[in-house]
């Protein structure tokens, strides 16, 4: 039996309902736990949780030669150090596992119930320890907006913006996963009419819409990394809110860049979405004018077509959608990014987390951040329950959702959901 | 017996010579090999390293109920996580056994000789495996010099620099330890007459001479660490030279801050010298005018005595001084900059750097940065073989030294000595 998980005529003895993102073409991994079990790694399968350690220590994957308690771990660093041949032989043997014609699994029921969590009695957790993270600022629209805003509508774009994907170094420590409520931060702001800088919970608490790449694979410091060879070190992707506080940003960020406006946290979707399952979901990049320098250039399609959206829920409301996008349109491919990255022989360790920047379309309803949604505060954001926002309130739960569709499959990166509470 | 380590007046039955930065008053910790020994926890004495694995594996720190293994690992973040309480418990041990007057060791011929090895016999690494590092911009000197050679002297410093210790976050993944030579990092620059970008090796490879400290003890996010609360937190410090390359930082850095002009390598000294070892060493810091918010005020002496020197030696040459200075005039003191970091809810991590940018003095022979010190390439500096100097050329070494003197003691932190090799 040789099973390719991609096949999208493939389906699961496990019931996936068919607006899941899910299916046995997907197969995300992910650190969780539950009430009677330590954290460890699980794929996502429909509405379950299928748990790797259980199917490694009972010999499913004996013919993989895994190293003992790779699964059996807090993170799935080692997992994934494993290598993108052997991480997307093991996705493959799941779907094998998975795949409604195979009996092997299916009609072992003592093994399957113990195999098979619900979603709703885990929790789920980081999947990675991250080392290094960095975020980029790879969206056109993103910058052009933010530039317009700022600084001059005529030259929104900095003049090395279109020349290489602007990047800079964030805080890895306080990268939380979804469901984990965060505190509005405090800080320095100094409002236009003072004279002096004041202290105090942020006035303009936003978050930013981004997708982030986990590398798999180590390079040695002094070793550049190609757009050829970044797909060998990209892992899979994960939903990535830069929460950002714009009063502070504003005060902090001249010369050295944002510090304190972002690191008191960010989150993200805790499934990460292999680069494996993504492969059928490549697109064409937009063309870059001017053309690139040498180690800038890639071949192939290095973008990738995923539905984004954003939506708001004020407490005790429902949600209203500010946001529906595409990471389809970033202007910076993520080849391009790690390659940029490394070209001066920085090196890149397992975890290191790189997410794109704010995603922003063309179109206001494919704004990625508050800021650009209500345009700096000038054009509130209607929510269902009539309030109104410019920026995010306490009590207000953000959420965003994606997922990457072709033929008839959704390969879906579940949520990153996160509750503000007022500052401490 | 109760010795404390910071008695200027204890002697160890170790040869110290008279000029060693190592006497029992420091007791510096690192992680060492050799030929025979796998990687583990060492102290400084004299030109020897005592080796605290043969120590803790045959009784000699029973009374102290350390966890088994603690110094037997490839960092010391375990170690340093125990708290500065059991850590200045470890340091005051250690100089009980190497005193004149304890009998201990000194006469154990068969534990003496294998616990006491040779540094020449060593080779030091990273001391701690560092999952953060910032990098700060306290020198008024250093951020006047900058101002003033790239914007305005009459406005050098920008408008939040007397407000809050300004920093941004730097790469943990490319910091390397003392004798790791790196080679001289290609990017991306826009060479002031070009009309396009160009890519090579940077032709403005500089050192930055920083003091970073480390971290022990790990924060909640969402929780603040006080000005107060921040020396429960430091471990200890090392001398930092934070590489950079000038062409490639004017090109890249507006608007989110320095990234590849960093990122390719930070070289730090081997041995952390402790607080604890420190504390004698503590002045009053210059004054902050206007005030500063009351988060960012502190009470006692948060800065500190240590004279700094930078040579650079040639390749097949002796080496030249083209910095002293010292560690005192720092504006912004370590306190502030872990209570400003934090103020917005950031996490601590153990084993986190904290550097403080380039340190410089008043006086040009004081500057931190060959940038000052050839002033923008103005300026430039004859080493003892004829040549001059503006940056730093292949082959070239850079050495950094550091060490504390008070009541007679000298507590060095050794060097960080690194050679740079041709762009690959």
């Amino acid at each position: 039996m040789s099973i390719n998980a991609n096949n999208p005529s493939l389906k699961s003895w496990v019931n996936v309902p068919e607006d899941s993102g899910f299916p046995i073409q997907n197969l995300p991994f992910g650190i969780f736990r539950t009430s009677y079990l330590e954290p460890g790694a699980g794929i996502a399968i429909g509405e379950y949780i299928l748990d790797l350690t259980y199917l490694h220590e009972n010999g499913f994957f004996s013919e993989l030669k895994l190293p003992r308690g790779v699964f059996n771990q807090k993170y799935l660093n080692d997992f994934i150090a494993l290598g993108r041949e052997k991480t997307g032989k093991v996705r493959n043997r799941i779907a094998e596992l998975l795949w409604e014609e195979n009996a092997e699994l299916r009609d072992n029921k003592p093994a399957r119930e113990l195999a098979l969590i619900p979603m709703a009695e885990a929790e789920m957790l980081m999947p990675v320890s991250v080392p290094n993270y960095t975020d980029f600022y790879s969206s056109i629209e993103h910058a052009t907006n933010v530039g317009t805003m700022f600084r001059d509508p005529e030259n929104a774009l900095l003049p090395n913006w279109r020349h290489l994907p602007v990047g800079y170094h964030g805080r890895a420590s306080s990268i939380v996963p979804s469901g984990v409520a965060i505190h509005r931060p405090k800080g320095q702001t100094k409002p236009p009419e003072a004279d002096q800088p004041v202290f105090g919970p942020t006035k303009r608490l936003d978050f930013e819409l981004e997708m982030a790449f986990i590398t798999g694979k180590e390079s040695r410091l002094g070793n550049p990394v190609s757009t050829q060879e970044a797909d060998e070190y990209i892992f899979g992707f994960v939903i990535f809110n830069d929460w950002s506080a714009r009063d502070i940003q504003v005060w902090e960020y001249v010369p050295l860049g944002p510090f304190l406006a972002k690191n008191f946290a960010s989150s993200i979707s805790p499934w990460i979405v292999t680069l494996d399952a993504l492969e059928p979901c490549r697109v064409e990049g937009p063309e870059q004018e001017p053309g690139v320098l040498p180690y800038l250039r890639y071949e192939g399609k290095k973008n990738f077509d995923i539905e984004l959206e954003v939506a708001v829920r004020p407490e005790g409301s429902q949600e209203t959608r500010v946001c529906q996008t595409n990471f389809r349109y970033m202007y910076w491919n993520v080849n391009q990014q790690l390659a940029h990255h490394t070209v001066n022989g920085c090196n890149i360790r397992v975890g290191d987390m790189y997410a794109s920047g704010t995603i922003s379309g063309k179109d206001p309803s494919s704004y990625g951040s508050m800021l650009e949604i209500a345009w700096k505060g000038t054009k509130p954001v209607r929510m269902s329950d009539g309030s109104e926002r410019v920026f995010i309130e306490d009590g207000d739960e953000v959420i965003m959702r994606g997922y990457a569709g072709r033929d008839g499959v959704r390969i879906g990166f579940g949520e990153v959901r996160t509750k503000v509470l007022p500052a401490k």
